[in-house]
């Protein structure tokens, strides 16, 4: 269903920007899961507007609720309620924007699909849906963590438009929560924090790549057919908002070489199974093969810009619009615990569906 | 479930390489669609080996039977079975693969996931599998132009290695069929037909993109959230073998550009609403605007190549191991239909989505 | 899933009995079709408790609250968000049972299951769950009735322990709730709440049979297989708590007449196809026939009775339990609003589905 | 899906009754189960046409073959195909029923849903379909007692008519198999029999109850809101062609029980919790509780008689149809293999979710 994800640990999102609040239901938890608000609030603070100098100034809190499925800081196995309300709602700010569909946003495409749409704020189209999305997918981080202590799953920045990060060789998260853009490399960090500060101050915007590193996955994880792991995560990378592209281990730039080249050799490293080269990103036929899952998301430029564009209105007649209202001139930093949370609900779910099958 | 797809127009594929044969059971599908085995088997020979010089010289009839499902050319609206028997079969070439491990094959992770498998041809990971979604492509093909006339899908291949194509403006099904490789650029055909045929007389291969232009979608299909229409296509790519990258619209390049330069204005054509540009590659908020919808695919040199490479055994042991027999030194010609049957798919079970919900 | 039900129209309840609230997501709800709170609240205060001098005096209000989905009094496609807080929360009155397990309860099982359980007001396992299913059911029936006008469900209470109502002929909806049991027949009515008055004054419990008739389903609705019409009702029915039994059209009874006397015949009346009897209960080969469907769900006593009983405690000892606190005597005046509600939910997904696969 | 079953052990099944065959996949079987064809054979045999002289004397081999997801007796985790091809055809015994809607069957239904129909031998609504509920039931088993085992099923014949058999307390598989009516009581037998071959020189039919025992279920399958385990099994059972009703523990009957009579007590059986009774029937709150899972399923007279009766057209005039053909003048014999094989596949499939989500 359109806002459900997950075979086995499943969630359910729902809200509008501007309505009562937002919030997800998460299904099939295992029991006796510690949690805690705090786990779950900690990754909606690095997802939250307000918290640097580049990124949407809105003041929205988002404190988590829980409603339902855990006690005494423990899941019960029951479906976990939670909610977030929103309390900044200026809807004046969008009046213009009621009319007019704002270019490369969902407006038209939801009144053409529903003939309806809570016009304000995006409403269901606003990128305060994948709050509950990082809610949960903190949630799926602790089930994975409580059988798997070795896994990490580590999102930055790899690009903003031209702006390229280097990547060191032993990645930490401190690397990349040391600066305000979530990459993993502190000269570019300034370049890219100067860049984003300069569009923005022009009214535009600029998109770049995250690339993720997913450690201690056991093999064996995925399915092999449609289902496959890379499929998985590439269906909910693209679920994001202002994603355009996705790709695995050697990628696009894979397609220049030749298989001789290409390939995984395999060896022994001691007792495990490992590949001296990883240009497959960690799976094989669909399924995790114990190496590092690495994979990269394109993230376009944000939609909205403060300079007047041509559009038309809802009753199909050709207008300029200049948007107005707090945005953020790049999304990067505040996806990056959102690619963190798709992959926490994509592996849980693969992680169950294992155990379920194979014992 | 790991070999079923869709929601409502749903196929579930089954069959080994080297079992009596593959299949696949289509369920959902509309009562009284017109359907002949003819319009399958014209899809099954677009991905049948042996069809060219340049791919496997395998002899596979690849003969589709209808085992239920449809009566006197029409669909019943009861679940499709498809049955394709398995004819050449050669265990012999492979067997000093059943104790090697094959490079950036899916040999280790079965065996990791499953602690068994079929190791004659690749058993499931076998591309046979492909046969099932194929043929299951073919009736998808014919419910949406049995609603929609224009609907038209073309996949075509936009480079083999470093060779790009360059695409035509008016391109049709002719240009990309007039050719092997299935390009729609005859100059570059010849190119890309000399390098496929020298990589494979060295025992080597390669990759490439296979593009794909959608056209008559009408706005509204698709969903706004985890099913977003380039999340479905995204996932239905990546479930293809060999696949490593998909981008939508604009894709990875897009990252490079301003909000200004990359958003997509709206204007009236006549009655229809249209876009300038097509950055969003026919998609926004995960629904389709009426636009072309354009992706792209990343392929990977076949992980088959005839040379010595190291590898380990199934008893962990540290090996060599030189494939023989009879492969596509590039998948690409033989992907084109894949591709295309995985559009099909998709957009079959996202029409019916939205004629449940939006009447 | 567990906590899920539907295909299309697709609801997950959440919530304990003693925690914050309980609610319930409606996700696949088509747009534009009229919805307030008021349709909702009023199916909530038919199962409310306090409601009547014959159910449990529990104070809950049980006001529900509209988070999402909806906008100016239509919905708006999107997922609706429904929750009610929980007011009444009286866990001293359960201490003793946090250690007894309840015959014929849930708590062993729960316990057997989960190795964890929200004890306090039986947790998931409350009859408070239904608060979700009672408000999704109100906006299944906005749907069925917005495009089938003569839709109408009507259940009622058949019998209770052995007092049996005569239904009329002409069976209306003030006849059920023209009595604070909802059956169909006064002089019945004035008996059996005699018959739990006294039951419950002796601390024990009674149950009984709740009969539905749904009338204004037009053929073609329901599954051929494994999702037949009376399948996904039976289904529905047994997952109401404290269900034992089934039965459609003729039912039990019927396995004793001969098929010549079982058989129903079909006539025309004027242009509709009509059958003489009804002994199929309005669905013939798991579809709907045009007849009433009408079937009876048998629900056990109350588990619940205050008076001493032997159990074990959760470490595995012999003990005894009086059960204390407020409860009904008999669970069927409330379960009717329940019954009603789940065939709401059942056709309403049964209708969508039939609109996707059949146009 | 309509014609799928299960959430992780799900089967999808295929066919009309005079095509070319009928089949079922099975995807999620778990790996390195021993399987061979005969465990699926012996199945069919106990539910195949013309095994004894009480059921229709059709010649029906009911063959399985095995087409993939099976290597060397050993499941490979991937799914399983089987296939029973369609031997005894004879269309022109059907002719007369293209054009008269049969009483009580499906005929009338499928037209009203698909306007379109496989007429000969009920096409889709054949009983042949309940060959690959059959085969994959088997499958099921086998995973069950893999893992569980003393996991037994036993359904038996509770009634025909009014005829009704004693239930020996030590029930056996050999009890239910030395009679050809699949009863547990000789004497009954005869009397059974004996009215089946009555009603059949009559032209007409009976129908029955089928009771069934499982048990070796351990406590703790089953979900506790939705997919309660008595809600699936009630599903499963009214999914069966001419199935009525469905009831568990004390069924019906235990309406007429008061609270303090009907709760099953808990005591300690050594170190296993038992209750004294069991009105329950194995399952407390959705989850089995570690007793016998006891229920009982109605089956309807057979439709199909020999006498003329009165019915309608497919062009909607008034006509009257005699059947011919060889039909069960009383399926429930043949019925007993189908009611154990939906309970193997209901336990299966909650089996695998609670290793899934409880470890």
């Amino acid at each position: 269903m359109s806002s459900s994800l997950g075979t086995l640990f499943r969630i359910s999102t729902w809200g509008e920007s501007h309505g009562p609040g937002v919030g997800v239901v998460v299904d099939g938890c295992p029991p006796r899961i510690p949690l805690t608000v705090e786990d779950i609030q900690h990754e909606l603070d690095r997802r939250r507007p307000g918290q640097s100098k580049i990124v949407t100034p809105r003041k929205e809190d988002d404190k988590a609720e829980i409603l339902s499925g855990v006690l005494d800081g423990l899941t019960l196995g029951t479906p976990i309620g939670l909610f977030v309300r929103n309390t900044d709602q200026r809807p004046s700010a969008y009046t213009e924007m009621q009319q007019a569909y704002r270019p490369s946003h969902a407006d038209y495409t939801y009144d053409a699909k529903y003939g309806i749409r809570a016009v304000s704020g995006g409403g269901r189209s606003s990128a305060r849906e994948t709050i509950g999305r990082v809610a949960a997918g903190a949630i799926a981080r602790k089930v994975l963590q409580h059988t798997l202590p070795a896994y990490e799953c580590l999102a930055y920045v790899k690009s903003i438009k031209d702006i390229e990060a280097k990547v060191p060789d032993k990645l930490t998260f401190e690397h990349i929560e040391s600066n305000i853009v979530r990459t993993c490399d502190g000269e570019a960090a300034e370049r890219m924090i100067h860049l984003i500060e300069t569009v923005r101050s022009e009214g535009n915007s600029v998109g770049g790549v995250v690339e993720c590193q997913v450690r201690g996955v056991p093999p064996g994880l995925g399915e092999p057919v449609f289902d496959k792991l890379e499929a998985d995560l590439a269906k909910a990378m693209l679920s994001l908002p202002a994603t355009k592209g996705f790709e695995i281990g050697s990628g696009f730039s894979g397609t220049l070489m030749t298989g001789l080249e290409h390939n995984d050799e395999f060896y022994m490293d001691g007792s495990s199974v490992r590949t001296r080269t990883n240009r497959s990103g960690g799976i094989q036929g669909g399924i995790s093969n114990g190496e590092d899952i690495v994979f990269r998301v394109a993230f376009k430029p944000t939609a909205t810009v403060l300079r007047e564009q041509k559009t038309i209105t809802n009753d199909k007649q050709e207008t300029t619009l200049s948007a107005r209202g707090r945005h953020d001139a790049c999304v990067l930093p505040r996806a990056v615990p959102m690619v963190e949370a798709m992959v926490h609900l994509v592996l849980a779910d693969h992680f169950l569906r294992q155990r379920a099958q194979c014992g």
